[in-house]
């Protein structure tokens, strides 16, 4: 049977617009395992790796220190480390991390809403 | 050494919100490889599986058709099958997977502005 060219399914679909590669990147990054969870928990300020790792209960040592690398190297974390005093490193989000609220709140209404609690 | 309990840090965490499950439980869910793509074509409305797979390219049968039940499991996506006519089975969100709405613009916007065009 040859192909259907132009039926009007065909041409409805064409109005529509495809996933682009973009917001694919976006949400594989953001969905990666922990990483949303990291973000969430940057969104109130920076923090110390011991201290992200409490917050988000589960993490492994392991897990936490590459999640934080892969996010330095989007340039969505940045290390602070201060030059006075005791040495304290602090995590912090940047401004393409920070630009990340929208998403992350809006995802955490959804699920205090939709979820059910277990 | 001994541990330092209740130092002005120790004292500062406690007033930060750990990352609750049910968040968690939202972020896995949209950022399996795939899911956001598809909740994001169809956000526009109904389509068929050949109409999902045209949008959402590099997507293979065999995942999408997994990604769908799952979707479907969560009733995120619901399955209609028209009863008039040449069967037509079509897949929409439901009102859980409208609500996924908010999130899915806010990341498009986010990849949209932040990332770089390849």
């Amino acid at each position: 049977m040859p192909a259907q060219a132009g039926t009007a399914e065909e041409k409805e679909l064409a109005t529509r617009a495809p996933c682009c590669g973009l917001y694919h990147q976006a949400v594989e990054l953001v969905g990666t395992r922990w990483t949303g969870a990291i973000l969430l928990v940057l969104m109130d300020g920076p923090l110390r790796f011991s201290e992200v790792r409490e917050l988000v209960p589960e993490i492994s040592d392991r897990l936490l220190s590459e999640r934080m690398k892969e996010l330095e190297a989007e340039r969505i974390v940045e290390r602070h480390v201060s030059d006075c005093g005791p040495v304290r490193v602090e995590y912090a989000l940047t401004d393409k991390g920070r630009a990340l609220e929208p998403t992350v709140r809006a995802l955490k209404s959804w699920a205090h809403y939709w979820l059910p609690r277990q």
